[in-house]
């Protein structure tokens, strides 16, 4: 379904499920910005947008198959954008990608996505109170589009960087168990997100450093500041990564210690119940002449002995730190 | 033998096993792309190509010699190709890799193979779909080729993808044997796929970064939606080295941890066995002022107190978590 | 609050707690440099910096929202710079970032900060010492103050570095427990401190290496020093990192290596003592016909060989370093 | 030794045991290129070499000194360039490098070396069969010397390639000691290989971006040629490097775990011979009251029940897969 | 202590214990180079190095400040170079770095130190043996005073090559303990090290490639061979370090192998005690009616029996590789 709105100074038209001609004629009112908000595209759409903008047939395509990697393309008189809305999904199991395909002209905006896309909404908000900007035109809802798509990743970063300072707590403070598939979780995680910043970052980049730049140079500023997000996202994802690569050599070591210690602990004792045996197993020899077992005492000599050897070795064990 | 195709707008002749001047003389119909395809060859064919095109001795030593890298290569007036066509055989075990070598110039395309590769006919089949862009000429050629064989890398990751989630369930859910071969055979894979991916990636890019590109702009954006395919697929192939490299410290680590755990209780119970032992072993002692030993229930007693000692060592055991 | 400076050659003219007005008012003296200073910063104070020196809505923005990464950003006629100071707080357990916002003009500096930050105290003192070098105006000003921050670092990595010397004592001296725990914090703060630092030194290397500088030559190598510094800092960052990994590998095989001993001594014992024990266990058998339980001797004799058999194995395992 | 060879189109003049005056001799005659090849070089050859050439005294000196690294350097009229030939010696134990000095002029080319140099022999032969492209003179001649040394740096990749599947069955299939000390051998010699390759591959590099390129257009097609195979073999040893550390990984993870099985399997053993002594133990018990001793089949009864429990035990531990 | 040498050449003129005016005086004179030598300098020193030559206040700091990072700064006039001379100080256990900075004008040499450089000596000497370059000038001297600095890097690199060697040959041959802390110095050196070269091998590698260099183009080629040192070093640090974390990972595995066999092995003769000891508690039991007790060779043949259990035990373990 096309919804379509267009983004003037005083006003905004709105048109919900439009088709080729209805574009058409929004486009020939006076206004600023066409945006054109497919969602749940169907291939009618697209051959009305196809018509009415004369979209190359390559970019259509790329609209079409999902699972495109993020990505700024440009095409004569436009740009395709492909990007990734995230969210946690699922109690923050699952990191849930959701696609958002953008075409960028002069003087419209044409969003593509199957799935409902929440910096829509706010880009939309932002755009009424930001109205004494409006002049930079398809630019700025651009900017205020992917702005909201890239600031949304940071609160998703700040849950996973609390998940790691909890990771870090089980693994010096208090023990427990499902450690490093937690771990793997988030570092799954952080793998997803970064294929979804990385590839942004760097065609923003060549973007940015072009000679000739298409947007104003006041637009440019904007874009300046979604790369300069991308760098701290990426700049995070990395430092996160490397703190999880530190947690995990933590933990094995952590984890290492702790069996260590407790083979070692039951290595010693039996050390010292095999040595109390020892003297048990002595008295139990059947010589006939062994003095002892006929003392009046013997036995509890043998039981003394016995506890005092125990007490011996315990006290030992302990010293060297075996036990 | 050289197959010859004149991929013409309207018709398409066709000639089998060609010698140099076959090909001369389909060269000299007005036509738009001559595509000769070469399976098998022999010194014979390969003396006609150079006969016919005027390939350089280089380049057709590339091709009479495999397991080249994948490359493109500037001549004079042709650039030389070498990819490989990739598919799981043996029923996914290994990954055969095979050559394509192809001569590009302006109006013709010569591809060399000494097995047969699929995306031959998938690109021959898409040239008739896409007939109304046949002005591109042999770069559209090169680009359904290229494209075919690209895509093809792309199915292969996702069967690659799903082995390492199996191997990921066997982790972490129920336990199976021979992780690490299959860990290691799709590292294997992966790396062989690398070889074949990154080359022919560099290799573009520097292609389209060209100040004087050979093919017209409009072809470029083909070659360009290769190359992003290639980005993508190289993304992808180090995306799933990065999870391997996961999963087999995870492996380690969690297989490790089980390891740990069984010795801990195997330990536990020895202490167990060997204090209640030590039980029987004082009662097997020869004292002869042993009371107990005259005792009604003695003997009964010291199995209690065996029972007793063996339950409480075990319940200590169970909850400091050593058993 | 606002406190501004005339930085001028013969006196220097404070205000503190400025409106718009005071700022305006104080720019129109004759003076080399305006510096004002802004400590919690209310919204009123944002709107007098973007009504008096005309700063954009951007860069105001990046101001007020805390933990932004380290960068130098370009806006018309200004330079946006933020930093951190860093101290080592809580008796060195926690690493505190400290951010400064420095808007860099052709006559003014402003600077913003919500906590209070030493090096504006030392970049003032240094400014009455250097007098006789104010014609370089606020270049050098922002000199002082970045470098101030910047010199900051280094004894923050000796720090670091005696704690890493320390802990290498600890491995391979006198063991003690608590090194991983040590180094995984010593590995955080590198990863805080190099955030902080490595984006700055990035930013300084484009400034640098422009075409065009903005500020005159001779400045220019006073912020060559501090990109020096700054590359110093990352060096020694990168150094420390490595050498804390090589700690870390040197730990786990240390701390393997005496376990492993501990471990192979224990079982060494415990050999020793089933050894034993089997005699004691044999002269406990209760056949009729045992000559030796009937020997004056035996019992003596028994012992004599159980210490016999003791000591023979504890010299042979000594001898192949088993025990 | 100084061998000078006159690489004419039509004749080859040979002359053994030069002296300047000889080369200078050849030099004056009508010839394509001059070849003085220089084995075991004495300070009177080098002297001849600098007086007839004109070489610059450092170049010289690194031709002096042994040990340089591979590289390729531009003098006033010529290029210096030093490369290395191996070959596995003491069958396959050892990586030979031996040192190939090259002077390479418009027209002439002098080759230094110390030890024999395979690819010498080789370079003359194909010129004899190459003598239709001659006209490309002394670049076609440096060509074929390089390139005979470069290709033989891909059947020595095949034979470490070998030796690691060998490495690699001895891991997963049948076990043999010696594997980390081979893996560590040939880690070594890919390391010596990697050192004699990637600095020329990089040098190569640089050579053929060159802007104003010293060889005609058309030999550059040669080096190109040389290029490729440089990078091709550079990536192999990349790739041979990632499976070695694969394989190497392997080996740990199942040398560990084919160690964890026998320390399992040895650890149940003990606790069944303990469970089964302790029955011993039970009945080893001097009670006066103990009803089974005076049983008549109550010494059956226990060995029976040592069986059982015996058998019982090992029947779960078998269950539950710890033995 | 200020010296200064006049390089003249025929003569030269020394001068000990300079003043600003002596340098004022000598420079006066007709000569190529003046080279003044300042070792433990007073700030007396630098105001006279000051006054005289014009030096930027930054440099001259940066002189004052010991342990700066290697490098080459260029200021109006002069360069300015900072770098390290190195030793093996306490018989092999420490790495020395003694910093020497240099200002290096057009026709003088500043070099200053505060602990004698060995370098210094030897470019003297050089300078005499080189007269016959003497036209070069102070490039000249320069190039001989670095590049006696990085010569002597290599035979460092080959004491460390040997060390590593040994270490080598102790894992793989005649164990030894101390290995890992041996590993661990070794790579605390290359990490030293490597920060003296490259930092001084990337600002080489910029000078060079100036468009407009400095010095004149023969001057270069010499830089240019102290550049290509810088690399072989560096490119052999890399190696040694390489190799060394090859070889920590060959001493763990090692070490880990032989700490297994032995756990293996003392745990198999374990099982065999434990199984030789059941028997005699099996005849230990106190049963009335045990046949075996009464019979003439029960003893002998109980133990004859455990001899027989102990040997089978014995020899199957020593087949399955357990013992």
């Amino acid at each position: 379904m096309i919804k379509t709105v267009c983004l003037d100074r005083q006003s905004q038209v709105f048109k919900d499920d439009c088709v080729a001609a209805d574009i058409s004629e929004l486009r020939e009112l006076e206004s600023n910005v066409i945006w054109a908000d497919v969602s749940d595209p169907t291939s009618r759409d697209f051959e009305a947008l196809a018509e009415e903008f004369g979209f190359h047939h390559l970019s259509i395509e790329d609209c079409q198959n999902e699972h495109q990697r993020p990505k700024v393309e440009e095409y004569a008189g436009y740009y395709f954008i492909v990007l990734y809305e995230t969210e946690l999904a699922d109690a923050g199991d699952r990191l849930e990608l959701r696609e958002l395909n953008i075409f960028l002209g002069k003087n419209y905006l044409v969003t593509v996505h199957s799935r409902p896309i929440r910096a829509i909404e706010t880009a939309k908000r932002l755009w009424h109170e930001w109205t004494d900007r409006s002049d930079l035109g398809s630019g700025l809802v651009a900017y205020l589009l992917i702005d909201a798509i890239v600031d949304d990743y940071l609160p998703l970063l700040d849950v996973l960087s609390d998940h790691m300072d909890d990771l870090e707590d089980s693994i010096f403070g208090e023990w427990r168990s499902g450690v490093i598939e937690d771990i793997f979780m988030v570092k799954k995680k952080l793998l997803y997100l970064r294929r979804a910043v990385t590839p942004l970052r760097d065609v923003f980049n060549t973007l940015l450093r072009r000679e000739q730049p298409i947007f104003p140079r006041d637009t440019h500023l904007y874009f300046q500041d979604v790369y300069d997000h991308l760098i701290r996202v990426a700049d995070t994802i990395d430092t996160l990564r490397d703190m999880l690569s530190s947690t995990m050599d933590a933990y094995l070591s952590v984890s290492g210690n702790r069996m260590n210690k407790i083979m070692k602990r039951l290595t010693s004792i039996s050390t010292i119940l095999m040595s109390v045996t020892l003297i048990a197993g002595i008295y139990g020899m059947n010589f006939v002449f062994m003095p002892e077992l006929r003392w009046r005492y013997g036995y509890v000599g043998a039981l003394a002995s016995m506890v005092a050897v125990g007490a011996a070795l315990y006290v030992f064990l302990k010293k060297v730190d075996w036990l």
